[in-house]
């Protein structure tokens, strides 16, 4: 006896998640069958929803639902400054500090030689674009530090800089609350090389 | 800045599925964002299936698209012998031996007087009704080997032998291919105390 088909597809859908093999699948099936009507209804228009109702904002890449997005509608905020990241997931982080008054700008990607991802495959064409508004003095690259995230970071630099836009990085150094002793030496050694006068 | 209502909404579904944490949720229902169209359409159209579709078979319990379910409407199958399992997974699981040649009946669940489940939260009344029937001649229990699988296992023996029906349980020893060494101390009694002539 094979699985009745709606669960066997269930759990095949249920697989194409990443980190979720064939076990886990079949567990979250058999629960999906034992869960209440009302919140199964409601995954499932979720699903839906999160790809007929979001879009990216034709300006800065970022997830939204309406175009532009919240943040580049918002005229509040300091247009002289642009933060460049690698996903809209970056961008949720960075808004939780409520300090950060700029625009972002998504790039959906790194540039990875290895993977074959070039600069025309991820959002840089848009973000070049965006330069040529003589409002924006700084751009921040906020790409993550591996050495796909340096490459892009440098690449992005020596695009920007002749423009006479000023471009920055984030700080590296130890994280806040963080021990000393299990810290890796990179890290270590970025917070070294950063050192501050007090 | 939130997460868009249509991406909060599905983190908060993929919340209620178990062993599914915030962040977990969150690159589930980022990665949902990027995934095919199609994909995530069948995936929402599983859901609802599984709940529209599947009920339980009327005689055994087991989960089905028609009922009764394939097992219990099969007349080549042995109708005088009952597997009694815990959940339908069991079934599938025992199934895939393509062995045994019987009925089964799913209990949903255990006797569990901690968890406030008693006989009436569980599928027995209707494993009573079966045995009426004059052509069963064996019940094999087959709940885990837990303390409330035994204890079920204890009280449906007491139920069914005095109506004259053979109540067997499913030997209990050490699996095929493991390490006497790595066996644990009741699975090595259970094992010396079910052990048999060659």
């Amino acid at each position: 006896m094979q699985y009745p088909a709606p669960i066997a597809k269930l759990i095949e859908s249920y697989m194409k998640l990443p980190g979720i093999g064939a076990k886990t699948a079949a567990r979250l099936a058999f629960y999906t069958i034992e869960m209440n009507e009302d919140d199964v209804t409601t995954f499932a228009k979720s699903l839906i929803s999160v790809k007929r109702d979001l879009h990216y904002c034709s300006i800065c890449g970022n997830i939204t639902e309406e175009d532009p997005c919240e943040i580049c509608a918002d005229n509040t905020r300091d247009k002289s400054v642009i933060l460049v990241v690698e996903e809209t997931k970056d961008v949720m982080a960075l808004e939780k500090m409520r300090e950060y008054q700029g625009l972002y700008h998504v790039l959906h990607g790194v540039l990875s030689p290895m993977d074959g991802t070039g600069p025309d495959d991820i959002n840089i064409a848009s973000l070049i674009n965006r330069l040529h508004d003589a409002k924006v003095k700084e751009v921040i690259i906020a790409t993550n530090a591996t050495t796909e995230g340096e490459a892009t970071a440098m690449y992005l630099s020596r695009l920007i800089k002749p423009a006479g836009i000023k471009v920055t990085r984030l700080a590296h150094g130890l994280s806040v609350g963080s021990d000393i002793e299990y810290a890796d030496e990179v890290t270590l050694l970025k917070a070294v090389e950063g050192r501050r006068e007090l």
